[in-house]
């Protein structure tokens, strides 16, 4: 496709591609394991599966974050996302596979995702039906707030 | 991006963001059983797994079918998809888990969906080749078409 | 959206509604097996679980292929990768859940993608700040090099 179109996703791009080396990661991780069968081989694999649930939702809240409102702050999120995912599974310790923690991990970075996505339909909507556009402001907002994000 | 792209694309968005607070209210619910590790969990955590199977399928299925024919009608299909999806969640009553039923509820959405696809694809080809471009004909009767999906 | 967008993207969605078939294809297989609940319904039920857990790293890995570079080589390798599937799911013979080898066919088709986008990013990334655009050059690289994939 033509530059004007590259310029908007290239982040999301770089992000997604960081997110399909981690999958391969966790996939590489989980096969050492796997021919031992214990309950170490147990525990990575569901720790993969809670990777793999949450991994389209995932793809989609960032795309759309980055399509409607504005790259940069979606990309920063979605990278700040893959590392709490990589932490949350090299120190996976759970006893028993608790098949739903999926969300737990990086739920604020879903929710700030969700949240610009909100924002980005709304201000679309406020520009069709008032003429009014407030784009460029929120998208500053945006900016300020995605690095709130870095606060534990 | 600019306003153009938007406008074809934010009921899709307003889609997929229902489809993540689904995955989330999903999550919750299985999390919320976890603890008793019983019969209701298996099944719980059984049609989690059913949902998260078919979520990328439908994803993919819907945008296709919202990029390359017409969105109102994606979306709307989309929509029901989702009101199903809720009721196979909230209703699941399956004795033991039948980690395979993923297609069958929604069936006939994602199959709206499929098709729709493939008519904005012959009708892309179609208007290449032959010059003649049935886009807006289609489209009308894709809008009619929709409406028959609420035919239970 | 009007013709421009589809010529860029139209191949992409034929592999992804192939992908689609397939997916309903798997999910038929495993609910005819699923009454007997033996040994080769375990397996099965398994090969589809390391298909599914894929698909979105493949979904995402395509489209952004295509849209970065070129479409035809990703949609190219794209079919190429649902090939491989097939005949890993057709011919699935392991003895217990192996819940790993998702990653294991196709993967040369995953790094083919996955370079595909890189090149697409940086070949962006020297067009804006160097002002030199080797795009053609590069997509018909690319291009000779997809029929290496067939290569066994």
């Amino acid at each position: 496709m033509d530059i004007d179109v590259m310029e908007n996703i290239f982040l999301l791009v770089l992000v997604t591609l960081f997110s399909v080396l981690q999958n391969a990661f966790i996939a590489l991780k989980v096969e050492k394991e796997c021919k031992k069968q214990d309950a170490a081989f147990e525990r990575l694999s569901c720790a993969k599966r809670n990777c793999m649930d949450t991994y389209p939702t995932f793809l989609a809240v960032m795309w759309c974050a980055g399509i409607c409102l504005s790259q940069a702050p979606a990309a920063f999120a979605g990278g700040v996302y893959l590392v709490t995912r990589q932490k949350y599974f090299v120190g996976y310790m759970g006893q028993t596979c608790q098949s739903t923690p999926g969300y737990l991990f990086g739920k604020r970075m879903l929710a700030f995702l969700f949240l610009m996505c909100l924002v980005g339909i709304v201000n679309y909507l406020l520009g069709q039906y008032s003429g009014s556009d407030y784009k460029e402001y929120v998208q500053t907002i945006t900016k300020a707030a995605s690095t709130l994000l870095l606060i534990p």
